[in-house]
């Protein structure tokens, strides 16, 4: 069993939610009817080619909605990438969460035309920025990404291999893009701080 | 103006909507706070790269929902393909369309699995069967694709070149896996009737 623990609370509509708690690396129950909303933590969906290969469908957090109803891609898996908790959104409520649905598209569409990026290296780049602005924080010099993602993880998102994942961050590295401490990276852009230093 | 006429009628649910008929190669106008129910008709959502190349983001028919709110994507069109109708769906509404919100999610998702195949000619043919699918229809020998799409149409979507996708429909027909004629593709796939024959 992959669950960690399971609460009942009250959300702020007063509907009892099942908030449920998943360790890192565990694997969210699929259910055809259930939607899960994320409360903490990332999850990674994906699927898989016929020879194996991990595809990854999308990287979701604080208040994404995910699920199999929202896929028809078999297999469909649901990963926790670090701990989380979720909740159990039932079908008669999703028609009130249109926006995360709404979100849910925006992000899927904004990752495809990622993956159409040419060369590489500017597709790998596109995403780490885009990682940054979703999961990231700011740091005095730049913006942190720190979700314990390794260049595997990467390569199964932008549909290339480890080796090239590994080759282009230290080359990002070398050219003073990024900076690297264990998994944690650090995009070197503008902080918002800094941007606004710049306007006035 | 891409219109070509509207004419206002009474759905169903006796709400007013607002019907609007475009040409084809025409586009749908963006606006922000509006989605198009397609009622007729295919159109295709894209974007471009910073280098002008179209990114095909997806093809959509009968009863889909697309628009500039399903979308974070800039540029953002949508391009009929076909003579196209449509109509408004106002955010009032939105709500009651669950199932189109997540058939375009779903939709989204297959498309961006069908690009992680490789090789390149995994991903064509598993491109021709989805777009057979979902747009096709059975003949006595195979599935019809009747969409006058082009092979840089696909070559969009797919994320390669227009000269690949040319000399791998040419292999796929010296295989005798498809048939051509002008822009139509027939897939040599036992139709639904033979493949209740097989089952016997």
């Amino acid at each position: 069993m992959t669950f960690s623990t399971t609460e009942t609370l009250i959300s702020p509509t007063n509907k009892l939610l099942s908030q449920h708690l998943f360790t890192r690396r565990s694997i969210i129950p699929n259910r055809n009817d259930v939607l899960w909303r994320i409360k903490r933590g990332i999850v990674r969906t994906l699927t898989w080619n016929e020879d194996g290969t991990s595809i990854t469908l999308g990287y979701w957090g604080l208040g994404d909605i995910v699920g199999y109803p929202l896929s028809k891609v078999t297999p469909y898996q649901i990963e926790c990438l670090t701990s989380v908790e979720a909740t159990i959104i039932p079908p008669h409520l999703w028609h009130e969460d249109i926006k995360a649905l709404l979100y849910h598209i925006q992000q899927a569409e904004e990752l495809l035309s990622i993956l159409h990026r040419k060369p590489t290296s500017l597709k790998l780049w596109q995403f780490l920025v885009w990682l940054g602005e979703k999961f990231g924080r700011d740091l005095e010099h730049g913006r942190l990404i720190d979700l314990n993602i390794t260049h595997q993880d990467i390569s199964e998102v932008l549909n290339t291999t480890r080796v090239t994942v590994t080759r282009l961050l230290q080359k990002f590295e070398e050219e003073g893009k990024i900076l690297r401490h264990k998994r944690s990276i650090v995009l070197n852009l503008p902080t918002k701080f800094t941007r606004i230093e710049y306007k006035n």
